[in-house]
């Protein structure tokens, strides 16, 4: 029999263009069960949580909540902690008091290891919960699942910048960067190869964070290419690291901040485009070198969202509540591709997801380690939606000149 | 009678999401008229002019020019060459050894400036052409015209991008500073107020290029704003000028690129996002602050256009063509409100538009010079076309603390 009591939301980490298709869901579904007596939102994540921050979305209608659904960002608001044993016990405490038995966190590989840790002070309290932790990042880093929730959407970002990045350095010509997130994994970044329609498109180099960056091969690989097309197009993982492991972006500039995690703080920032824009202008002396780091329009940019990315987004959420009601189980939410494309859920152990990262297979990266595989192209192009614009050159012949000898 | 002979089209200066729609216009329009045998298009340019580098658009299928209206970026790739009256002279030989007798050059006012000083040479020269000005700029600085073709387009990017911001720096709190272009005039910047749907929403604080830029009152700005809203997010021209008419960006750093016109380089670099930022974390101590310089990625993103802008990019095309052929006139289109919303088009003479730029009138600026007034929105909400996606909130009620004393 199913457990009476609240269900309570967060979300966690950055947002995500689809991540409140996930809380509507969550939300719609949890709504359908009596069990579930009520659903809260925790807002700003688990620091809503601990400090009792709640708003009552049983309330809320659901008119409102499917416009909330097609709004990017997380509605309930977000927050960076990483809440050790301590802050899990007193997530913990707060549950119990408001008679909370569904928790969903909706997050990354560290809103796992929260879940994770959540679930056995549970356990260990003798207190009946089920906790979910449902998928979300654009950095598609998570374990075991084909993909995750909100990546399709960044990625389809990535893809129709790099279109139109095509388009643009084409008719100016010169050298592009393009810096995109990803601070361990590559997969956002890799996603400028479907930018590639015409033999001589852009992308031409891809740099990710799962090969070491060596300045040098970098140079001469866009002199390779600026001298066959007379301009470079290059997108680059703001991760990037140099053989020593370090981000390339400490490694030219030492004034780098750091966030409480000790993370190096790569995005927000123009530095990393900045300094391989100088040394291509230093180093090749090509007049037009231009940078853009994408920073946060690529992932709550409004108006650019992938339909495969919304229906997995609401299916993680919907299954959750599911998979809590009738398995009575706990654990984390994991997509699987089951056809060319088609895909299906399961639920993992939570320990098995936690605090872990998935980097891009080998095979999704050629061999000189600057740009993507066929086999990464045919893996990512559903997960990018239908209606993607294709862009179109002129073919027409050209016209014999009248005054100038050849 | 109307003159018989070629018809040259040429694209200039800084791509726009729409420019292919004009090109389509003119050659649509163009071979409707048996007097106009041929419809060429100059690679690049001007350059392509005098290097008589030429595409016979004639032999372009019409499905395949309306795939290239569709195509952000200019199809006929662009130049940055701004042509004395030498270079000037040039053109006019090409066009008269092509026998051409319709020039459509697609540009702004510098574009303008060549197409006037090319009429002029004809005139000397005692050659019949019809010489037009087609606008087109994201700048949105041309005199007369209510607005420019390409400006809708990358108002809406920019719109979007700062409805996403909203959201995305709500959720996680912090400062946001998002560097738009616009190098004298401020329209483009302007349009992020396009974002504002909630009372609390940002942009809180725009600055244009129009009013001096002062640090010190910037940073009394954005404290003002973060003490009331716990966030605060600034739209900023690349352009911004101190009280001495610098660019800020060149007052707070030195080693910044001059192009051949000795204007200094303001996109393609997160410099000014940078020094901003330093400035907000240093002197107000706010830990989370970000920036992003929107750069190439508002100019031709593929996927973000105004229906309006491609109407009026491709009504601008053809009614050259119909006032050059039926009116068998010179000069530069021009686009005027008739109503809310409704446009017409009329031919200006060439030294009106030639050279010139529009700044955002003072009744679309503050007081304080730090935002836009109900007047520009009024102005600009129509450019940015239909289905503007609206973000919405939660409105649930907040839970009773059961464990926090208040």
């Amino acid at each position: 029999m199913a457990l009476i009591g609240k269900v309570l939301i967060a979300q966690g980490g950055g947002p995500t263009a689809v991540i409140n298709q996930t809380l509507a869901g969550i939300v719609l579904e949890s709504r359908k069960f009596g069990e579930m007596i009520k659903t809260y939102g925790a807002i700003h994540g688990v620091e809503g949580i601990v400090n009792e921050e709640f708003l009552d979305l049983t309330q809320e209608t659901s008119h409102n909540l499917e416009q909330v659904a097609m709004t990017p960002s997380s509605a309930l608001w977000s927050t960076r902690v990483k809440p050790d044993q301590k802050y899990c016990n007193e997530i913990f405490k707060v549950l119990r008091a408001h008679d909370v038995r569904y928790f969903f966190y909706i997050g990354g590989n560290d809103s796992a290891d929260t879940v994770h840790i959540v679930n056995k002070a549970a356990i260990m309290g003798n207190y009946d919960l089920r906790a979910i932790h449902v998928p979300k990042t654009i950095d598609n880093d998570l374990v075991i699942s084909d993909h995750t929730p909100g990546y399709g959407s960044a990625a389809r970002f990535v893809a129709q910048a790099f279109m139109g990045i095509n388009l643009d350095v084409r008719a100016l010509s010169g050298v592009y960067i393009g810096v995109v997130m990803g601070r361990n994994a590559g997969f956002l970044t890799a996603a400028s190869a479907i930018a590639q329609k015409y033999p001589d498109d852009g992308p031409h180099l891809i740099y990710l964070p799962e090969r070491e960056f060596h300045v040098e091969k970098f140079l001469t690989d866009v002199k390779r290419i600026y001298d066959r097309y007379g301009m470079c197009i290059v997108a680059v993982s703001e991760g990037i690291r140099d053989a020593s492991g370090q981000p390339v972006i400490t490694s030219l500039r030492k004034d780098i901040e750091v966030d409480g995690h000790g993370n190096v703080c790569l995005s927000g920032t123009g530095a990393l485009g900045d300094l391989l824009t100088q040394k291509v202008k230093e180093r090749l002396e090509i007049s037009r070198v231009r940078s853009d780091t994408f920073g946060y329009l690529q992932r709550s940019f409004v108006g650019c969202v992938s339909d495969i990315d919304q229906h997995e987004a609401r299916e993680v959420g919907e299954r959750s509540v599911q998979l809590a009601y009738w398995n009575n189980a706990s654990g984390s939410l994991t997509i699987h591709r089951t056809g060319y494309y088609s895909v299906d859920y399961r639920l993992a152990a939570l320990e098995e997801i936690a605090a872990k990262t998935r980097l891009m297979p080998d095979e999704f990266v050629n061999n000189e380690g600057n740009h993507v595989t066929d086999a990464f192209k045919y893996y990512v192009r559903p997960l990018l939606g239908a209606g993607l614009q294709i862009p179109s050159h002129l073919r027409a012949p050209r016209v014999p000149k009248l005054l100038t000898v050849e």
